[in-house]
């Protein structure tokens, strides 16, 4: 009987997600929240959405527009119990907007939390999962974002927190509507370790702020498996730091959410948005866009609409990349490198400088291909640069055939992102992409 | 559509807060503990409120007179299980203390501990939450502070600590008589995550003690957020380094309570004084004298009725500074920053000096304001010093215009207080103080 | 009015503890297991009690004695399911082991488990809290210590902690006999904090071994206040570490319990053991020896009779002794500072030299008085050297008086203890002792 | 009366365990996940079973063959409930598998989850515990690996975590068949502390991975006592690391589980696997073979047929080595002593080099005879290096005796392994073994 090697089983990530088929690749699309605050309005939605069609962001999938914090009326229907919106904001209900959307073939979502009221200080969900699921899913709600202000206490070990977010999961799937369900509990208590089977993705930090690697003490904890104060203010190299363990929790339809893109909201420059949209990818968080996408600098558009990381993003595999090291430069600051597997033999890794000055360093192929084993990184591999455009103008210049290393140089703050398959195979599985 | 840039809005701190109406600055007051533990008497607290008058304290804010532990007869009505006083002590009653003080303008508080004890061994709380709220609400009680002495156990998660505390916030409230409430179970399980909307102020360490910077063994943490010993003999430079992440809980009517004043006790100088009262000012702790108000000197008065510190803890915005950062100096001990935004446009930063000797710095403006952006923080600033006084003798001198940095010159244990407003605008902010 | 300054009012110890009237001053006495273990019989107890008697250390206070795990028959009684003992090793059952002892004017001590077996592996007394605590009254048991193997996952937080030890306790006080209840958690979940009221006494690590300082892999932790392994084989300065932010806890009727002396069992030398016994004295753990008092080496005689020593121990005050300061030895080691009050305006003090080699320090007094205060300590104070004896023959010889600092001469593993007067009041209160 | 002396009474492991019966000594076999993963059908098994007899694994102890995750169909019984096994794998179902390895005279084991599906993605048996365990028993079933993924927030504290374990321990005993009990819960919230007495063994970390000492991000942790991910990709030493101060808690019928060994995998080098077999063996793991027992190379049978290893393993005192002492190499790694005793008089111990080049060292006896005190280890020892073979062929080649100390030199990732005596006792301990 002859029996395939299945070199790696164990380490196949956790490959139970929750039923509702969704999320099968990382969820894309735009949020009001990091640019607009509780600033918002059905005007600014629905341009926003246009403005994703316009910009053809959503033939790239970003097709999820969620309204965050603070579309609610002051308080819920007295006599029901169910949800209100802000009339002066929405006066056509959020209904009316999830129908525009839905008009434009996009995705509509929405937001609450777990707790007496949301963190811009709305009625909050806690003990209403029900009608609130069902309100959601009447007005053709396809998404929500399930915040973790004023729990009342219900958190501190993972089976409180387990049952707070399984009511709304429960809540949801009994709608019979598929509403992919964005938990956003911070981290607190280990949903990748509790929630892989009951959302689609869970926030594994305190929120991010468009700063790439400032250690704000509001966001306190160098370590998010036992944090007890998420915080906000997290900038970008704390946020992927946080990740580094977490890759093995996440796939198909339950992903670690790294949380929304800062990428042209203006804190960061160039090479760090770079940064930051390749590390999100990589990891397979959520790409939710956070900026004012009726208005983008060229930059931006650069960075957003670079389908080969999307596509390294949105990789059938599901597999997010592991930090194979990271070492600590001469300056300070680190060069970290990420490894990960895409579809047909295929493979994606990283280059990140976080240091202050430029760094050439000989990255060993046998590093890159840890999980595949000695014998197989010892072979020889085509590369391609992601963040540079071949001949034709598409994203991801092939660089030529290495073995054993490759020379790679990346400025302060930067990341070098390639594809690499085994040379034998490059052109077969580049026909196949 | 025309929409203003909500540049910060993920950075407001949490907007629900108890719904009693209480505290929507931190409260200001007196309390007999620091200084005359469990030796209290009728004469002493009415003594007490009308130093706090003669003084003039209570037109600058200190109209609260906490009776802390120790008022309690040896044992509950038998019949009624209601809490009874010391009539040796009170011989006209917690009531006849109260009248007294209402009469004066002032309001009351008192002292129980959500336990089977209260830490001077008195009888506690725990159980008996509802018929002690209707007492002290009978007695014309406006405040209590709620201490965590023999729970029996009842802590460990936020849950748990949760429910033993807002068993008495729900019975005060039902009293129906608005009474401030002021958390005191020394930050175990993380009131600040917890405790928000149920209480005004929370306490977030062990005990303070007259010191400005010995790590006494009894207060053993060095970090608060899982600290399982709060302890007691913290000193004052710990429970601000303690305090330094938790700005962002507090807000309107809830708010991180850094424990009562040691000034005017004598085991600091004037320096660490001013310090020690600063720094709780910005950081909007309640301002709670714990010194004998009846026997004060001249630095102790001219610390304490600063009234430009106390416009800072008192500023309607109800934002608490933040440290921006905390540097090593070469003779131990560290240099810090601390900043953060007051009403109509103004700003408060610190700079405080725990190392031995003097240090001179240039202060960058763009930390300062880190949280505005680097464009705000490039602007020209007008500072005033908040520890001189102008020549018309207010505290708060104008010492020029600034732009980029401030140099500034801190001694040992010294802090330096600014209030800053952009230059354009200083003369208008000015006049609508 | 005139009132006197209360100091210190919140640095009082916990007031309030388990209502037996036991153990107002830490227990002494002796118990089988750190010699004997499991090899017990009514042999060895009553020829150990009479050794009590017959070498005078009743006289000094040891009168307990302490029958440890193994008395056990293999099952409970299977009618009624008390405990039964063994029958071989105990003829006469325990109350016959008791009678005797109390006939010799001693009191009697059992042992058992708040699990489904002891450490030994007899029959636990999880879930039959009521019948074993009456069984030992019948018997005349004076005292229980009680352990936590095999507690069937009950622990983890301080309530679950508190209740399964609480059951002991309400168990025993249902009795109407005052059973000193000496609780041996291996202080898990902190019994320092949900234990005062329950228990007189409580273990706050895992068990000793006849060791000064080997860091025992079998004893993990560096820190007991969340230690998730207490485990064993712990040496006596590690024990000792772990006591240090413990004292605050401690007072009348409720001790942390540092486990059971070893002097005399072989692994220490002379200076080992006195710093051992003296330390354990000054922060009140019970003194119970855990030798073979029928076979004593006039070094073991020596140590355990120091009566100057012991009136440390039994000071009415039932202040533990707090650690000063602990400064690292430029041989390794340490240098730690301990100080404590006592009654009448004395004061012991010791200094602890953990390193390699012989060690001289000034030692200030204004740090020996830190809690008294600069003022009390700039004082003149008369020193007795308690490991010396006067010139008859008492302990404590009179060094001096001393003012400012004291020159102390610490050998490697030794510890100097002195008891402190202030000079003016000196005779007066040696008069009172 | 004579009395011996029990000089460690309190230094034995946990003595009461699951009353089953079974692993009085560490279990051995062979398991289908490290090397196949969910590659699994009957042919492969009962082929494997051929093998271990056909190789004599089976003759040294190895006798149980354990069927790991994936055997399952795609659901459970519809009607019933039942585990139902995946007709085409298994054509003769899970009972004709276990009837073939009965027949051969081995035992047979299977795999499920404490959650809600296994972490193949199988129904798990969270919930159906009893019918799981009385169809196991059906099959013939002795032996369950109890795996925790998809365990629905189920974990936290002690108590949570026993309570879903003792689930399945209590259905297993139900059945009236011995069936021997692995728990598999990643040594979450310390089954060292809590199964002792309801399972056989514990797992104590997250998956091991074939590597021998490289920090493999997925596997975060570096001490488990309290880690809230454990993860995989848990290298040797790591795995080694965690398990030093946990022997104190197995015994016999109770043990600390390393994982499977990964010996014959190829990840590591020759001296790595001896090390990785070693120090298994010395702590009392059980031994279960992952490698292709079909077909394995001289270098693995002669590691894992090392019967001098085995018998330290399986020796009836079942007291694991405890770590003496670990002391930093200059070049990096470091050099371990690990010393555990043997019935009649022997002891075992071992020298472990994780450095990168070779290693020369003076090993103290008095060091390896630490538990026995000082007396005895300054006693001359016969030693046996179980890594030679002595003239007749027999692993344990008497390299002489010592006093005082024995010059080891260890190879870069070696462990030397020695079995001593007591000179005078050597020869008569060597006839009765």
């Amino acid at each position: 009987m002859a029996r395939a090697l299945l070199a790696l089983a164990s380490a196949l990530p956790a490959v139970v997600a929750l039923n509702n088929g969704l999320a099968l690749t990382p969820q894309m699309g735009w949020n009001t929240w990091n640019r607009f605050g509780c600033g918002i309005d059905e005007d600014l939605i629905v341009g926003s959405a246009k403005a994703l069609v316009s910009n053809n962001l959503t033939g790239l999938g970003y097709n999820y527009v969620l309204i965050d914090d603070c579309w609610h009326a002051d308080s819920r229907d007295p006599d029901t119990g169910a949800p209100v919106e802000n009339k002066d904001k929405f006066p056509n209900g959020i209904k009316g907007v999830a129908d525009q959307i839905h008009s434009m073939g996009l995705k509509v979502g929405i937001y609450s939390s777990a707790g007496t009221y949301t963190c811009g200080g709305k009625f909050g969900s806690l003990g209403f999962e029900e009608i609130d699921a069902k309100t959601y899913a009447s007005w053709g709600i396809d998404y929500l974002k399930y915040d973790n202000c004023y729990n009342e206490g219900r958190a501190g070990t993972p089976l409180i927190s387990y049952e707070r977010y399984n009511n709304m999961s429960r809540a949801l799937n009994a709608t019979g509507r598929p509403i992919l369900y964005s938990m956003c509990n911070w981290g607190e208590d280990g949903p990748w370790n509790f929630a892989v089977d009951i959302a689609n993705s869970w926030r594994i930090s305190g929120d991010i702020y468009d700063n790439f690697d400032r250690n704000d003490v509001r966001c306190p904890c160098t370590d998010m498996l036992d944090c007890k104060l998420p915080g906000f203010h997290c900038a970008v190299t704390r946020i992927l730091d946080f990740s580094a363990p977490l890759g093995q929790k996440a796939g198909h339809g339950h992903w670690n959410d790294l949380d929304m893109l800062e990428v042209g909201n203006g804190g960061m420059n160039f090479d760090e948005y770079v940064t930051h949209f390749s590390m999100w990818a990589l990891v397979k968080s959520p790409l939710i866009l956070g900026n004012d996408v009726t208005n983008m600098s060229d930059d931006t558009k650069t960075i957003v609409t670079n389908d080969a990381i999307i596509a390294v993003n949105q990789d059938p595999n599901g597999s997010p990349a592991t930090r194979v090291w990271k070492r600590s430069l001469p300056d300070g600051g680190d060069l970290q490198l990420w490894s990960g597997s895409l579809v047909n033999n295929q493979f994606v890794f990283a280059v990140l400088n976080t240091g202050t000055s430029n760094h050439t360093e000989d990255i060993s192929l046998i590093d890159v291909f840890t999980d595949q084993g000695k014998s197989f990184g010892s072979g020889t591999f085509t590369l391609f640069d992601l963040w540079q455009k071949d001949d034709s103008g598409k994203w991801g210049k092939n660089i030529g055939d290495f073995q054993g290393s490759v020379s790679v140089t990346v400025g302060s703050h930067q990341t070098k992102v390639y594809r690499a398959t085994p040379a034998s195979s490059s052109k077969r599985a580049l026909e196949e992409l």
